[in-house]
């Protein structure tokens, strides 16, 4: 583990500001304290923590009755404004600042430095579920229908593709997480862990988008496309996992599969020399543990043996249903990026 | 922190169930092994691990082509069935095993021990947000409205209350995460962990109703009542969500502020007798890692907690909007619950 020397410093500080990179001290839950004092974090269990929009001092958050409540808001509010920031600091909601052992500040916010990992690099790339009745071919032929227009319109322009393609990916993880959630809920029944693990592969599929957006900018009608696209897609996708989970989740798998070939093209064109190897964005370096040095065909290569493993996981999960069973008679893998 | 004497030991081993509590060995993230090893646990962080859904052996995950992946697939299936069991193990996808120091296996899928916490139960109960503004009142007059309709239903039924309403409190969570998911994607941003903050409310929320359901059981018609009301709310709080997240914010804030004011309801009851304040069940126990002589009047007091906290980040995520901000230009608040 690369960064298994690193020691996270919790310092509960009055730094804030407005870009989104930027966080203030923080109440901390007990068990994340627990959690940071065993890599050496210095955390605070307790409530009242501060937040801060703008590099300044604030005023303590206190338990107010309801007269109380609105002299302190307004109280808080004013001096805020006074200083061309707002001040929130009543709900005692706030982040604790986390640096690096260098002292370094963790940029980011959508995922924290526990939530970072290596890739399985040795994931068999070549899997391949073979159509095997009615349904499975449906999906199949789909996918490789939509392969077409999409080969069409970016050709061998695979960072694009990437960009925009990782917009839609992220769509079914999260459609199918939240029916899952909403079934639990209606059925009062458990999940099987399944509505993280699908969360999961959304979020994930968020960070290949937001590390390919520093490597490739959209254009506007690129833009457009994606709205458009993210629109149908989204409809659709949740009226096949309400109809048939099965199908949907065959469909990502076949969809994982393509992916998989497309950053295998991708990493070719970069060993051949057709698209630049440039330097690693900061963003992958931090969330998969590459080293300082990495390049954009180390970034490819962790994106592609995650894809491989969201490949598994959505037949996997499809073979339940064709068994006829619930994804939550079988448990859900653990780690699941 | 109650359990952090607690060893939990991975160990790969071929046992599954039908049980959802059941498991077999499973692929460990690089991450979560070196995790697992500062928590003393075995893990083991290289692919091609097993799944079983029926105490049984299985045969090895193997890298294949087409035409191996249908024979290998075929052979798999067949020796599963013949032993009267789904066994899916191609895509090398499972679970390990997780026990506890005593040898006693981890029981829930839902959730690891690594994601169990200490409610904070010196949080402010008494604040309030008095409104603002007319968006303020619009939000606070329709849950007051709510509430009558609820108490008529429920009158001092508090168990069955709050078994009810948390298959409505966990949706607005999963409403609001998904939108900002799919904001992020169409317009290529960062979410500021925002997204991350209101899926975890969501699993909070839905973690109540799974305790909750251990003690009191629903009736056919209120199933049906749930699935009813699902349907309307889940609808209309996306509309309002896409409309005015300032609103939808502040409805929920509310909605929590009632939530903590029905829990302190429930325990005058437990406390004066009315209700029996019976053993809180194991999942409670482990879940806000409780003392195992913990009572329902616990149980009752955590979640309680846990809607205070909600209340809080629902409230600022609203001034936040109210200051005529997006989500994002304020960091979330870490370990969420």
């Amino acid at each position: 583990m690369k960064h298994s020397a690193l020691c996270y410093v919790i310092r509960r500080t009055l730094i804030g500001g407005w870009n989104c990179n930027r966080h203030g001290s923080s109440v901390v839950r007990p068990f994340l304290a627990e959690e940071m004092r065993q890599r050496n974090f210095a955390a605070d269990g307790g409530n009242g923590g501060f937040f801060y929009w703008k590099r300044m001092m604030s005023s303590k958050a206190a338990s107010e009755t309801e007269v109380k409540s609105t002299e302190k808001e307004k109280k808080e509010e004013s001096s805020g404004k006074k200083n061309n920031a707002v001040v929130s600091s009543y709900w005692g909601i706030s982040r604790p600042k986390i640096t690096r052992e260098d002292g370094t500040e963790w940029p980011w916010n959508c995922f924290m430095p526990w939530e970072t990992y290596q890739s399985n690099l040795s994931i068999d790339l070549s899997k391949h579920h073979v159509p095997k009745n009615f349904l499975d071919k449906v999906a199949y032929r789909t996918v490789k229908l939509l392969r077409i227009p999409t080969d069409l319109f970016f050709k061998r322009q695979y960072g694009c593709r990437a960009m925009m393609l990782e917009t839609v990916a992220a769509v079914p993880g999260m459609v199918g997480g939240m029916l899952l959630h909403l079934r639990s809920l209606r059925k009062f029944q458990h999940s099987g862990g399944w509505i993280k693990a699908l969360l999961e592969e959304a979020e994930n599929e968020r960070m290949h988008l937001m590390t390919m957006v520093e490597l490739v900018k959209p254009k506007w009608y690129e833009r457009l496309l994606v709205l458009a696209v993210q629109g149908v897609f989204f409809n659709a996708f949740f009226v096949v996992y309400i109809l048939s989970p099965k199908l949907a989740h065959r469909v990502v798998g076949y969809l994982e599969e393509e992916a998989v070939h497309s950053y295998t093209e991708y990493l070719k064109d970069i060993e051949s020399g057709a698209v630049e190897n440039v330097p690693a964005p900061a963003i992958a370096i931090d969330y998969w543990r590459l080293p300082k040095d990495a390049k954009l065909k180390d970034v490819i290569t962790v994106i592609r043996a995650d894809e491989a493993h969201h490949r598994d996981v959505n037949h996997f999960a499809s073979d339940i249903h064709f068994h006829g069973k619930e994804l939550r008679d079988a448990p859900a893998p653990l780690g699941y990026h």
